[in-house]
């Protein structure tokens, strides 16, 4: 199973800034342990601060992949374009989010991403990828 | 490890009607096969169609749990006494939603208690409580 | 044929209270009269101050009754919870409302179970009761 | 007893066109059932796509029957001077509308006209002006 | 000096119903008055229900007269078609309401003519009509 | 093929008044070059200033024409009634406006027609006809 | 007959500041020719940019004059204690604006001493105030 | 005299969590400290966190009691059935509030009970009980 | 203990106006009773009409006196000025209002003063002082 | 005569997703039929899901081109900058959407860039783009 | 040059109360430092917690300084008096916050005065007088 | 001292378009200027249309400059990711606009970076570029 991590704007400072929110662990070290974890799955990631290189890799990553894990970050709560993208994919894609933004700013409730996803995952931290993973592989083999 | 499961309003429905959004496996039967994929969780589950039954119970969970999953179904978007017993609560509280709440109406947006809650898991099917699970039990015991 | 009277909150002080409103008669006294007007149709009829009972008594009407007569009261305009009991039953429910609510407050414009009946009086006192049942008996007998 | 029925916008449609809403009985021949319903009332009925011709017919009704029917369709929710019109009737005027507004647009929720009728008959399709005139009949002389 | 007064929906009723709010004297009966109190003045006046045969005067008054004073009534608040009209005229043109709009419903607030208008007088009564009067005349010829 | 131009309120001044925003032209005059341009397209042509002639004449261009041009003007913005007239159509509507309504007042930024109109042309001023009769012989004759 | 003209602020700038929206002339030569027009009326009049004298002055207005011409300028839209004011006062207050202020800024349309007042004359410029004059004569001496 | 107090949801915690915002007293032992303050004063209390049995106890409450302390909690800000019962109760209702709402999240500003009480106490931690039942006394005997 | 009772706009008028709201008793006369009530307590007063100079008594009131009583009146709702006052006050302010301001105009609602007092008492006529009297004593000398 | 095509967001999918709403012809296979029908007119295309790319783009192409057909999909519901880009063009853009806007969501109403267009062509399919090119030859070359 | 300081509400607090945000420094103190880095500069300033004052204080200012610096304060977001007084001088007006009003609540986010000034300077603390001042020097004397 | 200043959408249009709002200077001329008229800065700047771009930026110049100047455009209204950008910088930003936001549309008056920066600068034109650089080297070396 080929599971595509799509990472929106600023999640490249992950580990390195404002770690009381977002921890230590960088995303990287995050990736390696994460296939540790599901050793059947093959992972791709691609992270950009460009909301157009998001959507390029949303209709690249439908071509390749079986699913796609979402965190689109501010654009889930800016971007139409976005959820049009994630409105033109067949395979299931999860949305995450690290924080819990519902006990954040107002303008992070609305998500122009989440009424086109299989689901959404808010607020684990970075155990939401996991569990974002362990749903897309429960859907391919159910238990 | 012991996770209280706690739904709210016409959960008690589950299986029964609307057989297309909720599936056709009443709430039961699913929790044997939950048990069943989680040998080391003790689990307890309340259902009532009455807010503050709900209350009642999350209050109880509080004292004896170590973990609550909380369906709080139509309650979640109109109960700020819902949302202050859950923040009244120290132990970790997981709000999931079986369908993808983005997809319905604009009055299912707003969630009282996802503010206090440790996360939320919305449109994953029954396959969200699970995922709480598997949460709570990673959170106890991290890889 | 049988019909099933479900009243909401405050609906027991019928005849003792605000007289200027809802009249002075009770409702056990309206109901005897109106089962003499509907001879051949058979009458359940309950009222909670409880939002909950409310929905679990719905939930019982969809099973045994022909129809059901829903006065929501003040929990039409603040339940979700009831919308999506109504939202599950396939029998013709009828809401009705003894006064006008278009000529009192604003918040009582909301019906959160409305979209879901099959129609809606509103102001006709309790005369609204007995419309309610005619249209109940005219659909499973249509002239 | 005199009873004048008042038909808005587009009602003059009625059994030819949008059949799944409205069904396929054309007004007239429905006025015909109603009056062999009601023998003891004489019926006037009247159809304008006109604003102010429902205006001038309220004005004009007010002065010769015992009771209207407005079905205001369209205009019930833009018009203040169709709800100015309504205010100043004295014989009781019910407000009625074929289709259940509530499952409409939003902007259907409105009614300029509903504060200053008896009553409002919403949903049960032609059946409705039958309920209306039940209870124009039964406000005359009552059980 | 000629001055066309234009009056809308249910003005037509001045007089004889709702005389609380509007007086006991018909337009007729207080436009005759008028006549004595401004001798050197033409009068022109037109009531109708529909708000186009407004529109349809006003295009025509435009052309006859050297002032017009429009008593819209409800379509004041709701006629964009109207305010489009009053735009379209070079002439003076005084908005005035027999009652005082600003204490009654809040949708009596907003006025698609007035942005348009010479100005607005509200709330004096039937003597309003003789104030747009003396300002169209002093208007003409300052003191 | 039949084309049938349904022109809304204020539109009878064309050429006349506000000439900066519309134009010098007056729509006969328009109207008869347009004809020069489709010879083989027959056109009727309709202009009130009355919002329900405006659904009559609506009524009767779908019995009698292939395709619909409506400029409703101000009622474009207002009329639940016209949309709904528009809604009962089944042959094509093309909605216009000369003037660019995006750059002019908010309350134009709505409209109840445009939902249930093929599509929507606005600010080329009188040419937007010449396009919507291009788009309608098109539609006809696909090239 | 005492007639308070009240004027609120920056109206002190009257005649010298502005003068394409207010006129080139002082309040204070305006008021000359006004006494001049209406000899028979004693007039008082006051000007202050401090709220709260504007109060104080409609305190002592209401004891010693039979009416008042009120331009509370900028606090007309934000000052409910001044609507409380002129709400205290059993003599008619007339409420007057020099500009159209329904062709202004959006929070110029709201007015908390309107609703309270006799009432309202905008737009006519200085004239208003001679409007206003001759409504109260008029009213103490009905023609 | 006799004082009913009712307290609403998660009332039930006080003394035992969040107790910087609501102190280190249960109410069992804060309500014995107020009877030996009050002496003379009979009193009843109540809690629920169910919504319907607080209307029945106000219900109640009003036969047996000469005043009501309402502490609704969260259900003062979104049950109109609440408000519902206030409205009908004849004696006395003092709401009152522990925490200052006003300084909390914005949905606690609106209270549907509070337009129906004699008056409405917030802030002042438990003491605002005493000075409630101060008030009614007061208002029996007044000084 | 020392008690400062500041006033605002329009409460001079205490006694004379509006007695159906505010009572027959002129602030004087009510502060002699209530000295007399709390013989302990040194009282001082102001009130003015003027927002300013509530600010600069504000001031003043915190250097000299050991809690404030203040009735913003009208001013509690537009004055940003004074909740900024308000909050760089130390010693305890306590907000009154005489009447309900729940059961009056929306913009009542809105306080920007109680966020930053103690405690806000509402709705119970001249006794609320006495209560806020009573409120600061029990604060210095807890029972 | 040059014309400049810039397609925005998820335009690059024309053809081989959502063909139910977009057809099943790619934009390269279009605009080689377009270029048939206007074989007098040079074309220019770009798409690009990058914001900033179409605002280059739209810089350049208003250096070189005589009319511009912007098709900004999603980012013309969200994009100011958008917006300011074509407030800075002085050549004549046409804003074109394929699918009529205003049968879908909400949030689709809204244009950043209409106000600076010469004209808006909204639900045609893709024949809107040749109306467009219509309206710019047209313009060039008036008949 | 004469430059004309002029500070709101509560300001004559700085240096004594809220000295985290607004520092430990009075604003006589800061003058003084600031007449020392632009000794070219004549200086006024006034302070007053009355807007009609301020509003007194602008009109004076505009007759005999080259350049004002307003601190509105608290009044900057509620007052249109203040806002018109600006926008009637003719002089350049800089408005100054010292603390990042956007950082704070959301009412302070409206300026009725910024709209007629020639800039805004927010959040530098003090130092934003001295930038006000840099801004009204350079543009007496450009670089 | 090292400043990095970051410019966004359209402003590489500066000097060539709009030059009545944005004056004939482009930003190179002006930066020339700006270094000549503080010496002991040393200057990076950055353009682009390209909110990621932007976002970039910031990451590298929070890491190699001393202060940040940005004046994010259009972004600066819609970019919640622009905002992140700023919160997770720990080098004083100073957001900038050249023109007054506030006598632009309303939609410019939000800013989603404002509450994250120093202070914000708004309507000096170019000179607001040398006011926060004047601010950035004063801040590092306080008078």
């Amino acid at each position: 199973m080929h599971v595509y991590i799509i990472n929106g704007p600023n999640l490249n400072l992950l580990g390195t800034r404002e770690v009381d929110i977002y921890g230590l662990c960088s995303f990287d070290t995050f990736l390696t342990k994460l296939k540790e974890r599901f050793p059947d799955v093959t992972f791709s990631s691609f992270q950009s601060n460009v909301e157009g290189e998001l959507i390029n890799t949303l209709h690249e990553a439908a071509r390749i992949a079986d699913g796609i894990i979402l965190n689109g970050a501010a654009y889930t709560h800016t971007s139409i374009a976005l959820g049009d993208a994630v409105a033109a994919i067949a395979i299931p894609v999860v949305e995450i989010h690290i924080s819990n933004i519902y006990s954040r700013e107002t303008f992070r409730k609305n998500s122009y991403t989440a009424p086109h996803c299989a689901g959404v995952i808010t607020g684990f931290g970075m155990e939401g990828y996991a569990l974002a993973v362990q749903y897309l592989v429960q859907k391919n083999h159910p238990v």
